[in-house]
């Protein structure tokens, strides 16, 4: 299998493997219990939420005082308690919110969720590249804007917003900023201290951790109800026992990112590179989409003009590549993708798009495999189509 | 250690460990990817998902239908969706809710949240031995109450409610039936049919699985809503990336439970009488905790007069004893248990009870063990005490 789909999921590191197999024969203890069995839990909860915490430059808690990184049962819960959390904490007089339309069902269906709640949601609109712009969100910013949320960068083009600048505009006017930065952590520093947000939401299955957990950054002083309710974890913010190996392996994965973060994106950005020139060199009628000056490294969208989507990803698939149609979490919907439509491609091109995501794991060979392989499907398949044939693809 | 705390949390079955550490070099696609991979993750998933619902006599889903078991990031997360999701689901012009004060957290907390909401919610008491009785869940239901919420076994004392005449008794009114089986479990036959509960809750942690994965059951033909928002995963009951770690490990956990059941409690209840037998014995002043003819196997709550729980509780600790003096949810708090002061007791014999609760693998060498020191520590530290002299302790 030649797996260029790292950013559904990503393999587990075999780091994090060792961890977690070394971990169930450490403690199984619970870290609310008294003893030693559960003192080692709660020792390796402290030790794993610094390591976190660490990662995007967060203060972590400690036994007596909360800090800032809490971890929570995936992204998208992550996402929701972010947006939800906050918000409860608020006297409600606030009844204005702004997302974008290229977000995560995660944060799209829970700004969904808040209309219906009787708020008033701006979803700003992005440009041919995939970017809000700062003064669409400029225009869109009230005095009773209470919460702004748009994503660090995006999982099916792979655009970065600026994120620090819009974090900016939004406390201008007194409103918070969050960021799903689920897609960024292990691609592009996540800074919460150099981006200035109040929220943060990132995920370890992302970055060669296990899935099913996730974590939100708090900023110091900032108000969150919880949104699960409960018993005392996660200092109130997320309570429900801890999942201790979710959380060990999300720490070694974050621990792992740290080391060579620069070499291993230069090197996913090459082999991307690779691929979109071998690609362009071989097949006609094709694009790539997203920012190529603001991207995350790795990160190839392209469309083939012509060719249904989903045909090309089955043959690509039985050939042994992976890759995708668009986001894991929108699978088996047969809309086009609202992240490309929003970006202005007609939907029978959003419909012939793949997106390719190079990951850690990713060596030369495999993309000089698909640089063989992609150009002969695409013309096979072009061959079955007469609108193809009479575009002269 | 001997560890006497399984209602806490139970030691990970070395044959969950196993399975675990096989799968994560088995796959680590995501569910929801059309490749190898995601078909591989898919396949577990379903399998896991039928295993977890053969434990309870649910409804498995499979790829086109939803079934009656979804999975969730906790027992806590579990309650939270089971009592959250259908309220959302209604109308709302229902505006009366019944549970009992002896609830966990997570579902005292829950409908606390809910009083905000505008509900009003009657908190049921309990006898002397912890029982709600029908009697006052009749004089509670109105033709305007939504939803009850009864847990199937206490997690402090171990009583066992009659939740199959409950259930009955709310469905007269309309009323849709919720049970919290965290406690239950592994313990005492869950079957949904059987209770005819309309939803229920269960955790892994309890039974010998992972920490940080639960699930619901919602009875077939029940409209949901979810509680966090997202994608499609669970069926749209519950979105987000699946913890398959979690999840392949809660399917292990309920595989193993149906493995002599039976013996495997009759062990755990025969060394509970041996501890209760050694104390009653050997120590003066103490009385046991429950309901004697309606209690899960293993678990003995006992009140030792005229010693400071905390105390007690941490020279037992000293001694290599884990057990606790309530629900490892409400560690810390310095509040007699809620449990037991519902139940009658005054609150200063209230914090000088511990609970031990029996588990799959402990010994009658523990016991024995138990038995030999719990007498010494008592007597030690009623030598300390004006009160138990006063007493004649």
């Amino acid at each position: 299998m030649n797996y260029f789909d790292n950013s559904a999921t990503t393999q587990l590191a075999p780091e994090v493997k060792e961890t977690l197999c070394a971990y169930m024969d450490k403690t199984y203890g619970n870290p609310s219990s008294p003893y030693r069995e559960g003192r080692l839990a709660r020792k390796e909860l402290l030790r794993a939420r610094a390591q976190v915490a660490q990662s995007i430059g967060a203060i972590p808690g400690d036994v007596d005082n909360k800090g800032e990184l809490f971890f929570a049962g995936s992204g998208t819960e992550a996402d929701n308690i972010a947006i939800m959390g906050p918000l409860a904490a608020l006297d409600g007089s606030k009844r204005h919110l702004i997302t974008s339309v290229i977000e995560h069902p995660a944060v799209l269906n829970t700004f969904r969720h808040l209309e219906k709640q009787g708020y008033e949601v701006d979803y700003l609109p992005v440009d041919r590249m995939g970017n809000v712009t700062l003064d669409s969100l400029k225009g869109a910013l009230r005095a009773d804007t209470a919460l702004v949320s748009i994503m660090y960068a995006n999982n099916e083009v792979g655009t970065i917003q600026p994120i620090r600048e819009m974090a900016e505009l939004a406390h201008e006017v007194g409103a918070l900023f969050h960021t799903d930065a689920v897609q960024a952590l292990g691609k592009i520093p996540v800074d919460v201290k150099e981006l200035d947000v109040d929220l943060l939401s990132i995920s370890a299955h992302k970055i060669y951790g296990p899935k099913g957990i996730g974590a939100i950054y708090v900023k110091e002083g900032l108000d969150i109800k919880p949104y699960i309710h409960g018993g005392h974890q996660e200092y109130g913010v997320r309570p429900g026992t801890e999942n201790m190996l979710g959380i060990v392996g999300f720490a070694t994965a974050c621990k792992l990112l740290l080391e060579d973060f620069e070499v291993r994106n230069a090197k996913k950005q090459r082999l991307a590179e690779l691929l979109m020139k071998g690609l362009s060199e071989s097949v006609s009628h094709i694009y790539f989409n997203g920012n190529d000056e603001s991207k995350i490294p790795g990160h190839v969208n392209v469309t083939f003009k012509y060719v249904e989507g989903e045909s090309l990803l089955m043959s690509l698939n039985l050939k042994g590549i992976a890759c995708s149609s668009g986001s894991a979490c929108t699978t088996g919907s047969d809309k086009p993708s609202h992240v490309l439509t929003a970006m202005g491609l007609p939907p029978i091109e959003a419909q012939s798009s793949i997106r390719f995501t190079v990951g850690r794991y990713n060596t030369e060979e495999e993309v000089k495999y698909l640089v063989q392989e992609i150009p002969l499907i695409v013309e096979r398949l072009r061959k079955l189509s007469p609108i193809a044939r009479r575009n002269g693809a």
